[in-house]
């Protein structure tokens, strides 16, 4: 008796809201694009580090109710409770390490490029899952230290071919003289810089308006005074003094002149960054060609990296690249030389008796570097495995049968091109390797 | 009045059981192994896929009570539920993509070198995050299939410089006609291969026992005579055939003749491999001189991909390298060359008025592709400086100051050979890019 098979249920084959595969051409173009960032990373001599995605929730929020509200927790499906979560950012699983790893040489200069998860509330057009690229010098105060960061991100966007691209650089040593120059007391600071944070949405005009309802028409006329250009000749505090110095090292890292330097590395007193842990720089990399985009990179020193697990205070500057949202913007510039595959070379199978010599000229062209395929698909019809080549855009099909072997030919077809040109078998190595 | 600072709680910088980081020496080794295995898939004419590290639960479980037991369940903090779990492979998000897209040419060539989570109960010594490559072709049937990715398998181990590795072989067809052949009831395969899987454990004549206890004497000695080499000569099955076929395919690929590679690619009719999804070729590689380790790859050929999403029944055949396994075997058999940092040259400061100099000599050197960092700790003396460099091995430290610009010389510290020479300043840039 034959036993019956059960009625198989069909799952849907959907992915949760928020998350999303990337098909071959965008991984393609997207590993392309982080492996340039890991290289600029490496030259300026930093190194790999590699954390745990999952944390402890404690560590992820520091207690901090804000951050707990965009995490998302892990639990195992036979554990009753946990509290475990995912990493929201790379930046706290590195000051977990650090302060767990408190003999590490200093300046510790390392990299990531890692998946972050954030578990807010779902939102038209929102990912909960992405990639950032993160540099951060840790134990050095040194301003050479801000400056570095603020070239790598330069080297960046220069080696990525990303031709339009501004560094918009403040100091929070300068926003945080506003108190003493406008008047109004230092526990009001955040509530004005949340303020002065948002000239993108209301302007110049809604943030005075606003300040005036919080303080007075005096108070806010001081501190729009202060944030204007106008004001930089009567300021010679240490951000300024931050922001020259940079800008003079960022000369002898480019091919710029100061002037040229300043207008892609401005002062833009207006720029805040929402995290209270900055402490002095900060900046943020904007691409006036897609600003619907929104800032595609942004960091700045904190100085307080682990104190809320050792109470020391360790100094560091760093920098995130969101990865996904570059990758939106490069889509968008036309930027992206996108493919379909990385491989080249397609060796029909037209003839079983060859296959032991079509799986040796494989062979031959993965030695010498060349990515190639033997074509291994159900259909071996001659029209099914070239119309495979076509639409995989492979660039390049061999064509070799009996015919052919018997003149000591080889035929390659161009299929972009759409030519075919017979070579000497011998010559095909040398014919690829061109 | 100035305002007090809250006394701030201390978090223990801990991770979770089960979590650990990669330190820079070992995250770069990591890196250049998983280089080197990507490098070897795109030879071969396979693409990436970056799929979603979070599924629907209901898909990763696929109604299976079994795997829903490792899984990690995710939620939003916000969130009162959730239907979202972290993968625990790449193979199910590779068969939802691909029945989320019928369209993809086929054969589809993948390959992902990506993170995956269990959620078990923590036991001593096992990881519950890990990083797997894994490699797959989808929608051919064809032996020629089965072929490359052994062959792809052996080139990952050559390629990463194992000297010793088997890639032991077995087929499921084969397998599949032992209730014939040893005279039990088809229903009872399972059973007798959960036994037959257990070798390494208790031995054949544990295997015998259990397997008399379960059928009859006659039965098990009939099994076990299906499983002994000897039976190879009666037995000319469909999955003998295309051992031998794979075998000889192999020789193509490599130096090896068809001998020697009957000993790296064996036949090993007891290998079972648990996932009861495989329905053709099953193999995995051990390291000889490795034993306690288990097998660093597996996998086979699996027909009923995406059948639990659409019905239907599509090829696919693939293999996934276990990257810690396989790192945690390469660092006991010492086959891998750590190293603490990828930096090639540190420059000191040693002199605050050549600062830019030693900016430009930095770039100049990164121009030409040696990673090069500037010293920029907090302790400017030489011998922090020199310390720094020893401390991180970094093999080149560049001593340039006054007196050294003067008589246009640079001083270059091999720190590893402990010597020190002078050279030209002009040329700097040529030493190092010999």
């Amino acid at each position: 008796m034959k036993k019956s098979t059960p009625a198989i249920k069909r799952i849907k084959p959907d992915l949760p809201g928020g998350f999303r595969d990337y098909a071959p051409a965008d991984a393609i173009a997207r590993q392309e694009m982080m492996d340039t960032i890991r290289k600029t990373f490496e030259g300026f001599g930093f190194d790999p580090l590699q954390t745990s995605s999952v944390q402890r929730t404690e560590v992820l929020t520091g207690g901090d109710a804000d951050s707990g509200k965009i995490i998302f927790n892990i639990k195992g499906s036979q554990e009753k409770k946990s509290d475990s979560s995912l990493r929201f950012d790379l930046t706290v699983p590195l000051a977990r390490f650090v302060a767990d790893n408190p003999d590490l040489p200093k300046p510790f200069k390392r990299y990531q490029i890692g998946t972050v998860w954030r578990g807010e509330r779902q939102q038209q057009g929102r990912y909960r899952e992405f990639i950032q690229a993160d540099v951060d010098i840790v134990g050095s105060s040194s301003i050479d230290a801000d400056a570095e960061i603020a070239m790598i991100i330069y080297t960046v966007f220069k080696n990525l071919g990303i031709g339009c691209f501004v560094i918009n650089y403040n100091n929070r040593k300068m926003l945080n003289m506003l108190p003493d120059f406008a008047g109004f007391s230092k526990n009001k600071l955040w509530d004005a810089l949340r303020i002065i944070d948002k000239r993108d949405k209301i302007g110049e005009d809604g943030i005075s308006e606003e300040l005036q309802k919080m303080f007075t028409k005096t108070v806010a006329d001081n501190i729009l005074r202060f944030l204007s250009p106008s004001s930089l000749d009567i300021l010679q505090g240490k951000g300024f003094t931050e922001y020259g110095e940079i800008a003079t090292m960022f000369c002898q890292n480019t091919e710029l002149d100061l002037d040229a330097v300043r207008k892609i590395f401005k002062l833009e007193r207006y720029l805040v960054r929402g995290l209270s842990y900055y402490t002095g720089s900060v900046f943020e990399v904007l691409l006036p060609d897609a600003p619907e985009i929104g800032s595609v990179a942004g960091g700045g020193r904190y100085d307080g990296l682990v104190t809320q697990f050792t109470g020391q205070n360790i100094p560091a500057v760093g920098a995130s690249i969101g990865i996904d949202r570059l990758y939106a913007a490069m889509e968008k510039l036309g930027t992206l030389k996108k493919k379909q595959t990385l491989t080249q070379v397609l060796i029909l199978q037209l003839d079983v008796n060859l296959k032991n010599e079509y799986l040796a000229m494989a062979q031959e062209l993965r030695n010498a570097g060349i990515a190639t395929a033997l074509y291994i698909g159900d259909d071996m019809s001659f029209q099914a495995q070239l119309a495979y080549a076509v639409k995989k855009e492979i660039p390049y099909a061999v064509i070799w049968g009996e015919r052919e072997k018997k003149r000591g030919v080889v035929a390659i077809k161009n299929l972009a091109g759409r030519e075919q040109k017979e070579i000497p078998r011998d010559d095909l190595l040398r014919y690829f390797r061109k």
